[in-house]
């Protein structure tokens, strides 16, 4: 554990959120507008994963199989998106936030049976998926594909854009006063010496320190990298490495496309998500390689099959080739909520919020919400299922 | 025309170079060696097709049917380039200079009879050429594709890191007491009024000029924008533009390749250039479509192709991608030499370099050589086929 210095003499705040993501200031957020004083830890603020995100609220095509408690969360923050929209103060609404419709596409006759199982698991939760011919999609979208296989409608997932909404966040945030510290965190700092030690603040990189009340473990991949008690997520938390493109529209060609487009095409998951300013996002990889820089195959992958739902996409000018690493978990849900010790209980002045793998901008709201009221005191049962140490605990009730 | 303010009192110089590319820059270097004041005007030097290009000094692969008069050149200015390299100051002689040799390879029946056919050319002109099998080639580069349909080998086509070619004769010349002039030529200054009247210097954007005794037009594309005189080269010249990866290649497959690869892939040329620090050069699409950003359709061609030749491609980072555009003519042969006016006399003080389309990197050391000769008075024969202005001369002879 890297030894901190005392503390500088700034005064204690009532919240350090370590991460300043689109989670961690969403957090920050909603606790500045609970009066709280707030302070965001961040070297590179919105410069992760959110950097990279395409932004899509998309809790009904991102269904997977036995992810309920998961979906559940989903479906809460989408809806809790337009009023935290809402909540931000005059001058800081630009937030690319869109409800265009989304076209769900297979291309070949496998990927039309996955996508109609998907939509039979989707209608089992209540979800609504139209089923649509390839011709009534292209007469919503002319610019795709005739060799379609299958094409559904789903009315209820929109979009925003991360950097736009980050932007917007650290405004916001400001001007309620709350202070973003440009700084990395090393270690949770302890009221005395142990594991299940009251935490009172986070020592930083420089040698200084942030004293607080709470601490909001927000950062990512980087919580497993933070010094003290945060052993259990080392193994909780993988890097799920993903490739994503943004291209401009030629004036001739656009718009190229008004709908989010969401395919799979040979069993390859890719996504179009058209932007307000003609720029067209184009994602996502999902690696497990270790490679952190832009994976040359991901590209050609992202591109060739993008083109196969809309071969125009190989006219457009290709201007930001973009790599992160997504906090990925063993069940794809988040690590959120309050850390237990060895006995079970609480550990004080410590919450967790990270592993949101590909939906830490949809969740994000939700985050803030339940982070909010576990500050609070609350004990939300919404979280039961998203423990941040579920992993560990399960390992130690095993027989060793 | 940009009306220019009269000069300031900068002394003249003997020549002004107008354009800072791997052309210009190598004309200056031989013009400051001769013992001559120079100048050399560009708003960002090496930063247009030089920036771009990969550097291959490929006299015999670049061969191109009924392009005699261009090859010869070619060969001579490949003869030029390590006395040309020996002729730089110590401490500027990392150039990335590689004698490696160059891989030919095919991939289809009708690659395969395509470069068959090629290979009978060159053997016309006298140009060692020596086929290979794919298993040969294949224990020469083991990560090759074993899917190839032929392969050949070039022992006489070697490479420069043209950036670093840039860097160092940027150094080289100043070395020599030649400047860097930061701005853009607008126009071309006369001595009297008059498209025939000799030039004495170049207007510049900031409403200064330069004072020289000898105009050199090496600015590629540029030279068409050029205020004064040059309108025979505006129809002479195009933007042919190109895209160009950037690739690093992880320790795991070093070395990936240790020859110069260059391909046909389905009808398609692709090149992969390994350097010394471990990094893929691949190009170069050639397009005339008039984007001059990055194409996404021709990056996804370029990882298609080279993935293709060595399917490892895929496992490296992309870590560059650019474009820019190449100054084509309607002949492929560069614009080299004095221009003429409408009685067929060269007017006095301008020469033109431009032109190179890709064999600008190839071609610089010739270039240089023929300038300097020219502005020494001489009227070297092998610049009969170059002329500037051959492409008007030629229209102007056509009955009306």
């Amino acid at each position: 554990m890297h030894a901190a210095s005392h503390p500088n003499g700034e005064p204690r705040a009532d919240v350090a959120v370590v991460g300043g993501g689109i989670v961690g200031l969403m957090i920050a957020w909603e606790l500045v507008r609970s009066d709280r004083t707030v302070r965001v830890i961040d070297p590179d603020p919105a410069g992760g994963a959110s950097y990279a995100a395409a932004g899509m609220l998309a809790a009904v095509s991102e269904l997977h199989y036995q992810e309920d408690a998961l979906l559940a969360l989903m479906l809460e923050s989408a809806q809790l998106w337009p009023g935290l929209l809402d909540s931000l103060p005059e001058g800081t609404r630009d937030t690319g936030y869109r409800t265009a419709q989304t076209l769900v596409l297979g291309l070949d006759a496998a990927d039309k049976r996955a996508l109609t199982d998907l939509r039979a698991a989707q209608a089992r939760h209540g979800l609504e998926v139209e089923p649509l011919s390839v011709r009534e999609a292209r007469r919503i979208e002319p610019m795709l594909s005739p060799s379609l296989s299958c094409a559904f409608h789903v009315a209820a997932d929109h979009q925003v854009d991360p950097r736009r909404v980050c932007r917007q966040l650290i405004a916001a945030i400001g001007s309620r006063g709350g202070s973003l510290v440009r700084a990395s965190a090393v270690a949770l700092l302890r009221a005395e010496p142990g594991e299940n030690a009251r935490v009172t603040g986070v020592a930083l990189d420089d040698g200084s320190g942030v004293l607080a009340g709470e601490v909001i473990v927000a950062n990512g991949l980087g919580a497993s990298g933070l010094g003290g008690l945060l052993a259990p997520l080392e193994s909780a938390l993988r890097p799920v490495h993903g490739d994503i493109l943004r291209l401009r529209v030629p004036d001739r060609l656009r718009p190229l496309l008004t709908a989010t487009v969401r395919g799979v095409v040979r069993g390859h998951p890719v996504y179009l998500v058209p932007r307000d300013d003609g720029t067209l996002v184009v994602g996502a990889t999902s690696r497990e390689d270790g490679l952190s820089g832009v994976a040359a195959g991901g590209v050609y992958q992202l591109l060739r099959d993008a083109q196969a739902l809309a071969p125009a996409v190989a006219e457009l000018e290709l201007v930001e080739v973009t790599a992160r690493a997504r906090p990925g978990t063993r069940d794809n849900a988040p690590l959120l909520g309050r850390m237990r010790d060895t006995d079970g209980e609480s550990i004080a002045g410590l919450v967790v919020a990270t592993g949101f793998y590909r939906h830490g901008v949809l969740l994000s709201p939700v985050a803030a919400d339940l982070c909010r009221r576990v500050v609070d005191g609350e004990s939300p049962s919404s979280l039961d299922a998203f423990h941040p140490d579920r992993f560990s605990q399960a390992k130690s009730k095993e027989p060793v």
